[in-house]
């Protein structure tokens, strides 16, 4: 970064109308329509927002660049939040928002980040996380607050707010909240007071005793660096004098530095009205989002209106209260009267976006925006894998494929970088995975219990070829012997990948004779971006692979295998490693191999996924010891279940082979069948 | 570059056996055979050169990561002089270099840079420029040594050796030389003691009398920085007592540091066989490269033996004296004479190269090498554009496509970079291009004389059409009116490019009309990498092109443009600027766009040629500026012909266009038809 700089590129230029100057040159003939002038970029609607913008607010991740560093496939990657809901009004687009509260277990935990995977699909602009100051909420505890909300923009790739409240916390113990909120990658606080210890409020030293005072603190330390949000109440808070005041002091707190507002529930749409306009009348533009609340039970009700100090208006009373032992019915009703309401508001051209206090639930938010048709059923995909939205990995668009079905577990072992690859893997990166030693941290942890992987994975094993059966179950989706259904492995959490499902029969057929696939990708030459299955980025590109295929297998197999690997040595890329590390490869200097790529107009290249060599030694470490970590560790020690597992460990290796040759017809299966063949005849 | 770094990766695994640690931990059954190592990298020969090598044992280029900055796509590239030739032994394949001195003129200097452009196509292993005291040789101009060499490493990308002599200059001089030469990228020197100042030796002070001190200064200042070649007398130096004591002082020579060693002429294979056995009896193992004297000339043969105090074989004198003012037939002879020694060397197994001195003409040693089967007809290309050798841009692998038809221009605007882009062109690029004022700067400057250029470009001009149809000839090779040949253009120095003319028709059709191309290439939806038109890179890969057209045009055609170009926007990108920097684009966030890549195996993805927007607002003054510069000024200040030119300067505008839809037929030509039809429908 350190060329000499001769003088500023003419960027200024751009917007000037052209033409004018050209008439003053004495032309000897001329007619430029004073129509002419700078377009917008408008080739690619994911590409409006300004990456400029985006660098010279924020006080992190200014290059010493006068471009964006990495090609900008989805803006919203690189707008903070207030921007993201900036374009969006610009633009019409209405977002809707979740809000979960911390869970009180490590399980809840463990639930609540696959729930946020599960809800975050959906497209919400972004999630927030409650803060209890008797919870410890900014501790490291997998159940703080603050590990939540880390866990949801660092794992999950979701733009988080973290609410923080300033009654019983002193000044200090807030800044230093703040501090690490910011160090864990979150860049938007909800700012609120809470509620008092005691009935009543005492004014400690020290210590702030209302939100504005929390608001200002935040921008007199961190400066631009948070988005801030405040809530408003469309009723007034229980404790102000009158509405007129209460709207007064929300006018306070957005002038004090709060750049949005979400509202306390309410019951009618009229109450919202109401409320927006009277922020208006007295001068608040900022954007009021709607707190919706789908009743979804008689008790969950009563306890929320309890604490907020809300009446429950006679007519929602009169249809539940016959009907509240029926939790089926409440919920529907509610669901009924969330979408009647949320149409309303959104007709009325008040409400940019709509919130959801979920109550960590699932059903009656995601029913409510399917009703609405803000559910969005097929998110477009920025890159291949999922994105962190953690803003030190804004620029990472490459990663080797090893990782593909374990994200969160890359994303750990990589958290201690400074920089992430953007464009070329072997160009910034000289890889120093971390240690993967907690293979039971909650972010990584399989959602399912040791009990149903006994089911799945079988309860006692009696031979390598009972292991061989699991994976082909797996693989066909048909219940096994037992009539359950093997809905994940140790290296796949989830169920096959809709793009796997396209080479089902022949990894079946290879698995069943013990080429234990773990990973793998067809290839693709050149589909649309915009492909259901394999499609990722901006649309009117072209995605690309080359075909991957990994495995754990015996080393009668892998003999054989390159046996008849000297074949196809000009085609196909090997990598075979046992547990030891003892590496056998004919990759080209140890450079990376390029196996997923797309071409993108007005953009440079993408490749967001590489085999590289190097860090095929660090993952391997990790592949293997999910045999015994996963599963082995399901039986006693000694058992045979658990030394079949162990001797797999101990003696299979594991393989990834790369065919090059993308736009012929996929090799690989023709290695293995040529391997099986060599296997079964007599010679061998 | 500032990843933690956990533990070195466990690349030092690589070629242990596999199998024997399984053995001792218990296995159930194992037969893993002791035939299974590690497999050379053997999968793409261009690779086999290793790059950490290349990195630890130079002073230079070292960088902070445990691999190559950029996937390797040409060993060459990255090794230093004596690491090819170590290659090249091991392969057994033979190749040949070039010896030239300086010019005398700045004329001559321009013709012997084209004539290195000539003679690098054949693939020389290196040239060398040889250093004469009294002609300045270290200094800055156009005609020294120095300057020469760094053009043909620089500019001509042409691994390259400098002569240097210790004799006439002292220790600080010569020091001096040495920093310089690396300053300019020069990696080799050839140690030589030089001639007397007059006819006799004298001791100076601080001054090296032999040519083995200059090896050692080198050594002892300059480290392991510098290959070094030196002499070898295959009939003893003239002035040495003995032929053993010559061969002595030169293992002395060589046990001082040198890494080869090029010979006097000879005219007996068997002066050659001689020496090389004395050479291995006293212990000499560094290549030694037979110079081969070509006989070009009764008069230049003369003058040369008498300065080397050589004597040529009476049977060779029995035949030239008879045809001595017949200079074809001596020719014709020397080419005979040398081909005839070359195979005769080549078959004894003792020559791992030859080295011609060419006396700076092509004909004679271009012929002897054709005939001896070793003049490269066709050289596969690392990239699509001609790689400079200067060691600081080893990395280089993306320029933009603005310069690919003045590809020195380039390497001098950017020549004060300290870094250069590699794998993206927006990643570490901030462009601050130097401003080109000097335009007949002799490694920039046209090879065609004003007259021709007249002749060619018209010796009076009438109107703007009368531009239109040089451009016209140019394309299509018809003499024009006079008979002449259009061979250049201000922004092409060259003939059209093979690939060019796969466009002919389509682009001389928009020319006519008032489309002035300058720069253009098709879409190429995935070629083999070994295409003899289009294909570049290792071989086994895949190219791939967008469509590209850069043109001059007016104003009106501009209007109508900008019209027909709505209809294209989802599709084509353009840029459009005047003279004064007015610029109309729909680039995405001013983005650079990739026009050419490829995909090859076991590497990542290469992107040679971006169209980048800010780069081409540096480009547009240069390609303005060539209007006045190069054919304006052909003609008399105030004549009608100047006006012409300096009207379309200041008027037209500079368009690049290019067609995203690489998979589908290029449709930049139906845009050009449809704002030919525009401009000429009645509305407008």
């Amino acid at each position: 970064m350190s060329h000499h700089r001769g003088r500023a590129p003419p960027l200024g230029h751009c917007c000037q109308p052209l033409g004018m100057g050209s008439q003053e040159t004495g032309s000897l003939r001329l007619s430029v329509p004073s129509s002419i002038s700078c377009r917008n970029p408008a080739m690619v609607n994911e590409a409006r927002g300004s990456c400029s913008e985006g660098s010279s607010s924020g006080s992190e991740g200014s290059k010493d660049s006068s471009r964006c560093p990495t090609p900008i496939l989805d803006a919203e990657r690189h707008e903070r939040l207030r921007e993201k809901m900036r374009r969006r009004m610009e633009s019409g687009d209405k977002w809707f928002s979740l809000e979960f509260f911390p869970p009180r277990t490590a399980q809840g935990a463990v639930n609540l980040i696959s729930r946020f995977d599960r809800m975050g699909a959906g497209g919400p602009l972004f999630v927030d996380v409650t803060w209890h100051p008797a919870g410890d909420p900014g501790s490291d505890k997998e159940t703080s607050s603050m590990i939540i909300a880390n866990t949801a923009v660092d794992y999950c790739g979701l733009e988080t707010v973290l609410h923080m409240t300033c009654s019983q916390q002193n000044r200090d113990e807030i800044t230093s909240h703040l501090h690490k909120a910011k160090r864990l990658g979150l860049k938007n606080i909800l700012a609120l007071r809470g509620d008092p210890i005691g009935d009543e409020w005492e004014e400690e030293e020290n210590c702030f005793s209302h939100a504005v005072d929390l608001v200002k603190h935040i921008r007199s330390e961190f400066g631009d660096y948070f988005d801030i949000c405040v809530a408003g109440y469309p009723k007034g808070h229980p404790e102000a004098t009158s509405f007129e005041e209460d709207v007064q002091y929300l006018k306070e707190k957005v002038s004090a530095g709060a750049d949005f507002i979400i509202t306390q529930l309410f019951f009618q749409a009229d109450t919202f009205f109401n409320f927006v306009k009277a922020c208006t009348a007295i001068g608040i533009t900022c954007p009021i989002l709607p707190g919706i609340f789908p009743i979804q039970g008689y008790h969950s009700l009563r306890q929320l209106v309890k604490l907020s100090k809300l009446e429950v208006p006679q007519e929602i009373k009169d249809v539940i209260e016959p009907i509240k032992d029926n939790d089926a019915a409440i919920r529907n009703y509610g669901i009924e009267l969330a979408v009647t309401m949320c149409k309303e508001l959104l007709a009325s051209g008040l409400v940019p976006g709509l919130h959801f206090y979920t109550l960590n639930r699932e059903v009656a938010t995601m029913e409510v925006l399917k009703r609405l048709g803000m559910w969005n059923e097929d998110p477009r995909r920025p890159l291949p894998w999922a994105v962190s939205a953690h803003p030190k990995r804004r620029v990472e668009d490459v990663r080797p494929i090893f990782w593909a079905s374990r994200p969160k577990s890359y994303i750990y072992r990589t958290q201690a970088w400074d920089e992430f690859p953007n464009g070329r893997w072997g160009n910034s990166s000289s890889p120093a995975f971390g240690e993967l030693k907690d293979y039971y941290l909650f972010c990584l942890k399989s959602k399912t219990p040791r009990t149903e992987l006994l089911k799945m994975w079988g309860e006692e094993l009696t031979s390598e070829e009972s292991v061989f059966e699991v994976f082909t179950y797996y693989l066909s989706g048909e219940p096994n012997q037992n009539g359950y259904k093997v809905t994940c492995l140790p290296w796949n959490d989830e169920p096959l990948a809709a793009e796997t499902s396209l080479m089902k029969e022949e990894l079946l057929k290879v698995n069943q004779r013990g080429i234990l696939t773990i990973n793998s990708q067809p290839n693709i030459n050149g589909k649309p971006s915009t492909d259901p299955i394999v499609g990722w980025g901006p649309s009117g590109g072209y995605v690309f692979q080359k075909a991957y295929l990994e495995f754990f297998t015996s080393s009668e197999t892998v003999e054989a295998l390159l046996q008849v690997l000297k074949k196809y040595e000009l085609r196909v890329n090997y990598h075979i490693v046992n547990v030891k590390g003892e590496n056998i490869t004919n990759a080209p200097e140890l450079q990376p191999n390029a196996v997923t790529w797309g071409i993108f107009p007005g953009r440079e290249i993408i490749q967001p996924t590489v085999v590289d060599p190097v860090s095929f030694m660090f993952w391997k470490d990790e592949a293997f010891a999910l045999w015994i970590e996963q599963w082995g560790k399901l039986y006693e020690e000694e058992s045979p279940s658990r030394m079949i597992i162990q001797y797999i460990h101990d003696n299979y290796h594991l393989v990834n082979l790369v065919d090059n040759e993308f736009p012929l017809d996929n090799c690989l299966w023709q290695v293995l069948e040529d391997t099986f063949e060599l296997l079964s005849s007599p010679v061998q």
